[in-house]
């Protein structure tokens, strides 16, 4: 019989990078008002982005994320389409100058993919690269070459598929914005907004479902904003509309609102980053439990406590590994292809029950394979 | 006592031109697989896009589209974020060499839309307009002033603020693709895809929620895309991902899903179509009945069945219509600011209870104070 996180939906454990486990609370709650939201009389799938009780939802979900990340008043706060990668363009088109160069900080795949984004509209310097060494650990700050007059500085806070993480921000040059790809550790522990530019996330990780991204501005960035460019890709027009230029995609802001109520209903960021600890805790001390089975990928200072990778002695374990854990209702832990080995994706709504489920599981099968 | 559509739900006749109401057996649907989606222990929600159950359900959602439509083997089917908006961006980004020419119809708000963005990356001709009626009507094809040389010809099926649409496409020179905006009358009748190059709708008026647009796609035209474009904006690169190079709005997608399968076992568009014809003729009959009291904006020959506008002797009147309709349940029937008046969105998920309250209502509307 599989493990279930709720005994009554028959919830299993889901372990997967993005799109991920959400708050069962969030999604009970969605469900009980799929047909009819707040006596409204239709579902939040039907409803105008126009009306009162959508902006409501926006307005809320927008005030419950400042509040969670005490965002300053000078910060405008976007819900817009096409995820982590339309920002990988949109960045560079809103907030460099033709031909300034940016500088970036390759630490894995994604930082990887901005970059490739980001090089067709202009130069590229990467400040550190940490390629050599497959990713696993994050650059010091005496690593970076910074160029006092780059556009900005970008850096991606959690490399999602490496599962290694910057500790603190990386210090630009006095005057050059930080910008920071914050899709897959986002709202899951405290940060101070004010050191940052641009911050942005595609939901699907930690604050919600697929289909919305939450870009964080400092104001003043927008005089960079060019002429010209398409509406919907300039952060102007978005951030003068309040995210309502176009139809927005309403229910995955919604769903964002509920997850962001949760959170500040759980104590807010401090409590949520405590329980994160917590839950990788349990898992990294199983991998370094007894040497030679489990082998983390990350260097011990730069480890993600959001997806955490680590390989077996061999492949054919790891495949064992993942088919074994599948049929005790452990899913989606198979490592993306450009790391191999096995990857546990632990976000704020990853239940304890389910990490230490997986724990356990880990621990039997070392003790059976071993 | 409002008149509800569904009694033991209590939800309301929902008239909004968009995000509009969608089938209640959907919902329904999505209710219950909210916690758990067919025994995966998961909700959609939260279901990676590289598991198998979503590659199923996106296949499925292709393939009833393509089965709704029939649509030709040579044609791509895309679901992409951003929009109509970004449409109006990305086609002629995609689609146009530097600086050839498009042509478009201008018939309303959506069409000068889509003008506006075309014109940022080259020259948009206006083969016709109808803007000096205040986009009252559908020009003949001998109105058109077409360029065998243009990109494309664009037109926009339904005009969902003025309430006109094109009973038939307008024929483009030979050789030169027909691109349609079928944002608002998208799976709402039968069409000939084969006419088309391009075909696309914002899927949040009669095919799902907001998040969410199908692009059909000629696959030639792929031959048109440029190097170098931002990868999500890039029809190429989009159409070989089978929508799946980043995150795509799974949830959306889902739901587009679920209304194309809800569509086919209505019976298909035939079917569909004859409910809404039947749906218009009912409002469009209280309209014509006694002259001088409701007058449609739109000529009789291009009056949409989607997007019923129409007006009241005064705005005092038209301002008390929709107040007192509120009060009884009928929504959303305020007309854009643009046309002023009223506005009753009809698509496919209108159920005809509702459609026949309004009727009543109006009638009795105008005993009281015609």
């Amino acid at each position: 019989m599989p493990i279930y996180t709720d005994a009554k939906t028959q919830r299993l454990c889901n372990f997967a990078a993005g799109p991920a486990v959400l708050p069962q609370a969030v999604l009970e709650k969605a469900r009980d008002d799929l047909l009819n939201y707040a006596g409204s009389g239709m579902s939040v799938l039907e409803m105008s982005h126009r009306s009162a009780q959508f902006e409501d939802i926006i307005n809320r979900a927008e005030a419950d994320l400042r509040a969670l990340y005490n965002i300053p008043a000078n910060y405008k706060v976007m819900f817009l389409q096409g995820g982590a990668n339309l920002q990988f363009g949109m960045i560079p088109m809103n907030l460099r100058a033709k031909d300034v160069p940016i500088d970036v900080v390759l630490t894995g795949n994604w930082a990887k993919a901005a970059i490739k984004e980001a090089k067709k509209s202009g130069p590229v310097n990467i400040a550190a690269t940490t390629e050599s060494s497959n990713f696993n650990r994050i650059p010091d700050q005496s690593e970076l070459k910074l160029d006092p007059k780059a556009a900005y500085l970008y850096f991606t806070a959690n490399e999602t598929i490496q599962g290694v993480e910057w500790r603190t921000e990386p210090v630009p040059p006095a005057g050059v914005p930080l910008v920071c790809d914050a899709s897959s550790d986002f709202v899951s522990r405290p940060l101070d907004i004010s050191k940052y530019g641009l911050l942005y996330a595609g939901a699907q990780k930690n604050a919600g479902p697929a289909g919305v991204a939450v870009v964080i501005l400092r104001e003043d960035l927008l005089a960079r904003v060019p002429e010209g460019l398409v509406s919907i890709l300039d952060y102007k027009v978005m951030a003068d509309n309040k995210s309502l230029y176009n139809t927005p995609p309403c229910f995955s802001i919604y769903i964002v609102g509920l997850v962001a109520r949760w959170l500040l209903d759980l104590g807010g960021l401090a409590e949520v980053a405590k329980r994160n600890q917590a839950k990788a805790d349990v898992i990294y001390s199983v991998i370094d439990g007894e040497p030679g089975f489990f082998k983390g990928h990350a260097e011990k200072g730069c480890r993600s406590r959001m997806n955490l990778t680590f390989r077996l002695p061999s492949e054919d374990l790891e495949k064992k590994f993942i088919k074994d854990a599948a049929a005790e209702g452990l899913l989606e832990l198979k490592g993306h292809r450009s790391v191999g080995g096995l990857r546990a994706s632990l976000y704020n709504a990853q239940p304890m029950s389910a990490v230490e489920a997986l724990a356990g599981f880990m621990k039997d099968f070392q003790k059976k394979n071993g």
